[in-house]
């Protein structure tokens, strides 16, 4: 049995991306109801709005890469008008992002994908920002939720 | 020549981590010289003190990974009272990372190591840790700007 050298393993990928994800759901739950759709600062997306893209890009973005299919980006979750339906929507991403990252293999990695009809870069690189992406704007509600007074879960936490 | 199939390469991981470096420094370019050491939302650390941290992150703590020496986690930059400081001291952890980042091999992602002596991970997770803190911190700093009006870089710019 001879095991290659990876800088990481694609399992590994998977996992770090869900523990960022599964972070995130924790902000969304941190954030009072009202709050969630409304609050923000100075002139920003409301976490709602983000929250929105986020799913926007994971599961659908990921579809994408292993069908080979160039969709438009298109946020569904805009018109949710709950928490509990974007906790929804965000638990069935976490399922379907499992089953397709079964199907990819490490040679579709390295492969171009013109992402969303938009972002013509290797996978690698369209996953990478799919994780960055969402650091980010979790940053941002970590600010949001301090300025309402409410701590956010420690960072290392996934 | 056999070329065995990545997720991703060490050469594309410094590239991915050192275009983030490079958008964090045009962040701190933008903080007018008194905000970046003043302004703060919901009782959280200036831009200057997140920056301080990143430092002490970046540099210093791949140097320990190569040199497999486990230092405590030690902020220098707190003393530092101008923009003109910190970004200096970014340029020279841009240079010193790219050169101990030549020094690791494949074979040392996967190893353990203690950093700071405090976080005992296999060194790819330790990585991946300064790329996401920073990104995390960098959103945050995000909503700074956009809360003193100032257009932040976009994003996907590196």
């Amino acid at each position: 049995m001879f095991a290659t050298a990876q800088v990481i393993s694609q399992e590994d990928l998977l996992k770090h991306w869900q523990g960022h994800r599964n972070l995130t759901r924790r902000v969304i739950e941190l954030f009072p109801e009202k709050d969630f759709f409304e609050f923000s600062i100075g002139g920003m997306r409301t976490f709602a709005q983000l929250t929105s893209e986020l799913l926007a890009i994971g599961a659908p973005g990921l579809k994408g890469i292993v069908t080979r299919q160039v969709e438009p980006f298109k946020e569904e979750a805009v018109k949710f008008t709950t928490k509990a339906e974007f906790l929804k929507k965000w638990d069935e991403s976490t399922a379907e992002i499992n089953d397709l990252w079964e199907q990819l293999s490490m040679e579709d990695f390295s492969d171009t994908f013109n992402l969303f009809g938009q972002y013509e870069f290797p996978v690698i690189q369209n996953i990478l920002y799919f994780i960055d992406n969402e650091i980010h704007h979790r940053g941002q509600g970590y600010v949001y939720l301090r300025a309402l007074g409410i701590q956010p879960p420690f960072f290392w936490e996934r």
